[in-house]
């Protein structure tokens, strides 16, 4: 299998869900859909929906049906990105080599179109035509799984720690559930999600689970690592940032060398993690294994 | 019926299962957790929950058995109101006689905490202790109906227009339109999801939800009038900054009289409408007189 093509197809299978499932630019107020398809279309590699995809192959489902959930990760993605480069946040000018929703469309657009997305998120599976492709009972306890990766214990959790711990002395213990919480949560919802809606067993879902939690860490050490030694060019953004404000960082409390290793040993972890569940994991291996040796 | 006791006892239900079902303080991090109770326990009136648990009885069903969908509705409603008061958006010091959230907890945080509260607010009804209530054909279609009346194309729009068209010209049309959304979206969703949690038929649903539509416009239009003539110590507010942000209302474009005129045609309307459902819509029709005469 080659990666990017294989990548590169998810990716436009994904973005053709989300054009199709996002309110156009012609629906009033014109400035906010235009915000929130400013930001959804603004580049992003769509890993969760990758995953989302890869994740149903593996309890042998078919990647297309659950487009829907991949719409619904990538907008909930979306808006916390949206969000976290507030001036109130990170102040953040530049997001994949574009000027952020707030430097475009102004600050009090920039919220509300994140609110949006949030919105649009959490309510795309309950929407009738989609909501009639699945049996009930698997699709209630998918809103549930996301709205609780997306909430106040997980990924939020994570954003206010990261500005909490900002330039704070911190212990990897703190480091560790930042991450865990920040991009960890949405990370292994991705894959929990798009196996309990292809109809994987509560073993597979708790195995895709244990995979995303690994993997989701590896995610963030990744984007950490690229802060600091990549190309903003290919990045899309400044880097050093996170040294500037005194980000809580493995980089940081162990140093880099450490940090590396310990993202190798969480990459092999997480693969190991679902060798029990056979051939079908051949593309999720593969998107693993990227995550960790990313360039942007 | 005594109104005020039976708003107040309805309040205390509604207070009760909030402060059951929101994540307590001691869930990390504390600061967000005390941000997202500090706004929803602010003193609300808990208007909505009042609306949909009388929707429910309407068309027989149990008020005490739609508590979930009370707490989902105030959790929505209050982010709108804490995303409204940021700097950013209405810049406001004071809601309900209390610092406004940005200005207790910061601003990044006061962000956070709203999309915390839309998370839940949306993501409460599929939790799985308040899913297994409900037959799931019926709580799906009522997330969609929430996740919709919360979306870009109402209660955000809303909000959108709201500032887009302060200071502007606008006509009777475009302020009908912003009231419609910013808040007429939400009150109408209370009354259709009460329904529909509690077994009302297509029919019932369809007159409710006029209903609401109707009364939406009534709660916007009575916030307005008090902002004018209302009682700040009452209201906890200051008043008259609608006049002073030159904020798209009716007054501003036919003067008060009229609409004064205007909000007492539309509860006559309002009511009328539920005429059809017999006897059962007493505590309806209370609520809905109340709207339109409340000093606070």
């Amino acid at each position: 299998m080659n990666l990017e093509q294989y990548l590169a197809s998810r990716r436009e299978l994904v973005d053709k869900a989300l054009d199709d499932m996002l309110p156009g630019e012609d629906n009033e107020p014109a400035i906010l859909h235009k915000a929130m398809r400013y930001s959804i279309f603004a580049g992003g590699k769509r890993i969760r929906p990758a995953l989302a995809m890869a994740s149903a192959e593996a309890v042998g489902g078919k990647p297309a049906e659950i487009l829907p959930l991949a719409v619904a990760l990538e907008c909930i993605h979306t808006y916390s990105l949206v969000h976290d480069d507030l001036p109130a946040m990170d102040n953040d000018d530049l997001r994949r080599g574009k000027p952020t929703a707030h430097k475009v469309f102004g600050e009090a657009v920039a919220i509300l179109a994140g609110d949006a997305l949030l919105t649009f998120g959490l309510g795309v599976l309950s929407l009738p035509n989609v909501a009639r492709m699945y049996r009930l009972d698997r699709l209630v306890p998918v809103i549930h799984e996301l709205s609780v990766a997306a909430g106040s214990t997980r990924l939020i959790a994570g954003q206010v720690m990261d500005i909490v711990f900002e330039g704070k002395e911190v212990t990897p213990e703190i480091v560790g559930s930042i991450m865990a919480n920040k991009t960890g949560a949405l990370i292994r919802a991705s894959l929990v999600c798009g196996a309990m809606l292809a109809g994987g067993d509560s073993e597979e879902v708790g195995i895709l689970g244990r995979f995303g939690e690994l993997l989701g860490t590896v995610f963030q050490i990744r984007d950490d690592l690229l802060d600091i030694e990549g190309d903003p060019a290919k990045l899309g953004k400044a880097v050093g940032k996170d040294n500037t404000r005194g980000k809580a960082t493995f980089a940081r409390v162990v140093g880099t060398e450490k940090t590396i290793e310990m993202m190798q040993t969480l990459t092999t972890s997480a693969l190991e993690t679902i060798e029990p569940l056979g051939k079908r994991v051949e593309p999720l291996i593969a998107v693993g294994k990227y995550i960790g040796i990313r360039t942007s």
